[in-house]
């Protein structure tokens, strides 16, 4: 059991951790730390056992794991405060969805001797805040931890075990690979969505078509990961893009090779290209990352 | 009620037809003709009173509306088949989700005085097949009827009576315009998925990375509408293409700009363009469109 564990930043993601660790008992006690005043009262309704923290600067010391939770672009404004703070033995790591720049940032920035092994989570929804919480947001799902050389094994193995009892499947992985793996699955399908969201609001006031009371046809199910935090993508999109760059470039290569297949009724490439498709659609339920079960649209 | 009913092609949207005729009894006598045998067998299993149809040849002359469910690029040969047998007091209409250039090729093989008035039921699933029918498709949804200048009035009635009692709200619109909306609504949507996970799949044979196992932050909810019925989606992108090249381009447009800001950084513009997905994201909850209920993926 943890004695002390400090959640900084409690949104969706810090507030899921919350539940669960005062659910399982994971910790003795948990201190929050949050600067919103109005996901504090939310917070407080929860009914949980907490201490809120006012001075951060105060009760970092003791501090046995600290879990930042907060957009990417606050680690170093927040380090810079509670640097000083810091104490040797305290495991730290995030949640945070990149991983390469972000800890050369930390690593420039933090305190020799601290230890931070960053973590992540693929878990989450397009809302945002500590009412949508879920103590079993982590359930059965991925969590990457990142390794490098000079990680301490011990620590590493401490986080494994903190995430395994929150119900992640635990990995280990490198930042570099880790930020290539998620420019693809993750980070390129959000741009993608956001994009075409936009593009078909520019295409409405454009033409004057009331278009997207027609979005059922698929356009809606686009808007859902669009409707993601905005400051957590963009801090996402900032400190992956040379990945994303190239993720992006590969997409418009073969979008534009995809047109013109279609302009040229090249029946064979696009039906080859449909049906590689379908095949990675069965690949994601085999891997047991999505339902077999049709969907109908949600009413 | 209609006294002969006839369904030509009998997989998700043609037997989701049947099971409503039937359960609200809209026609007397339903006639379903359907080419595969696998599809036949499966339709006998539904236990509905039906009549499977050799020799479509025979009773096409009877037949108080026909409605066409087959991929589109079927309908020429199927015309050909039965022009000659055709009743001009039939009303004979089709589900698919292009109008302007089908319409053009139906009206140039099809013999006079016969009525064809085009419907797009907005309704539909990434599975195939007469066994995923649901009498409820098209409930609630919009079923978009084609109207030019020389629709029939009393016919045109007479169809969206039908939808009507299908449960589909019913709107008029004339073939370009149809065309025009659902290549951004719907057709790009569904190219853009298929793109995405194509992409991604060409990504992790390259990169030698096992990615897909990660899709869950993300990539899998592309793959749903990526598993769509490959035929289908070929006639619409082949259908379709002149709109759909435009979206494109202006798709990519945006892309490239968004990509751009990106890699300068340019925070305004980033979080101007994430928020606005947000705001549409709004609309069309608001229009009903899609629910409000948070999705932490399907488990």
């Amino acid at each position: 059991m943890i004695n002390n564990f400090l959640i900084i930043g409690c949104g969706l993601i810090g507030s899921s951790i919350l539940r669960n660790v005062s659910k399982n008992k994971i910790a003795k006690k948990i201190y929050v730390f949050e600067k919103s005043k109005l996901n504090i009262a939310k917070i407080k309704r929860l009914k949980i056992p907490i201490i809120i923290v006012k001075d951060i600067r105060k009760i970092v010391f003791k501090m046995d794991m600290i879990i930042f939770c907060t957009p990417m672009s606050e680690y170093i404004k927040i380090i810079s405060n509670i640097n000083n703070f810091f104490n040797p033995e305290s495991l730290i790591t995030d949640v945070g969805s990149t991983k390469e720049i972000i800890i050369k940032d930390i690593k420039k920035k933090i305190k020799r001797n601290t230890t931070w092994i960053s973590s992540h989570p693929i878990a989450g929804s397009e809302v945002s805040g500590p009412e949508y919480g879920n103590a079993n947001l982590f359930k059965g799902r991925w969590c990457i931890l990142i390794k490098e050389k000079n990680t301490k094994q011990k620590k590493l193995k401490y986080l494994a075990s903190f995430w395994k009892k929150m119900g992640s499947k635990v990995l280990f992985m490198d930042a570099k690979k880790h930020d290539k793996i998620f420019s693809i699955t993750s980070h390129l399908p959000h741009l993608i969505a956001y994009n075409l969201i936009t593009t078909a609001s520019e295409f409405e006031k454009y033409k004057k078509y009331n278009l997207i009371k027609y979005s059922a046809g698929g356009l809606r199910d686009f808007s859902r990961i669009a409707a993601s935090n905005a400051i957590m993508w963009r801090d996402i999109f900032f400190s992956n893009k040379s990945n994303l760059s190239e993720s992006i470039d590969l997409f418009i290569k073969n979008l534009r090779f995809f047109k013109k297949n279609i302009n040229s009724k090249n029946s064979k490439l696009v039906i080859k290209k449909l049906i590689g498709a379908k095949k990675v659609r069965k690949k994601i339920i085999k891997l047991k990352q999505d339902i077999n079960k049709p969907d109908f649209g949600r009413t």
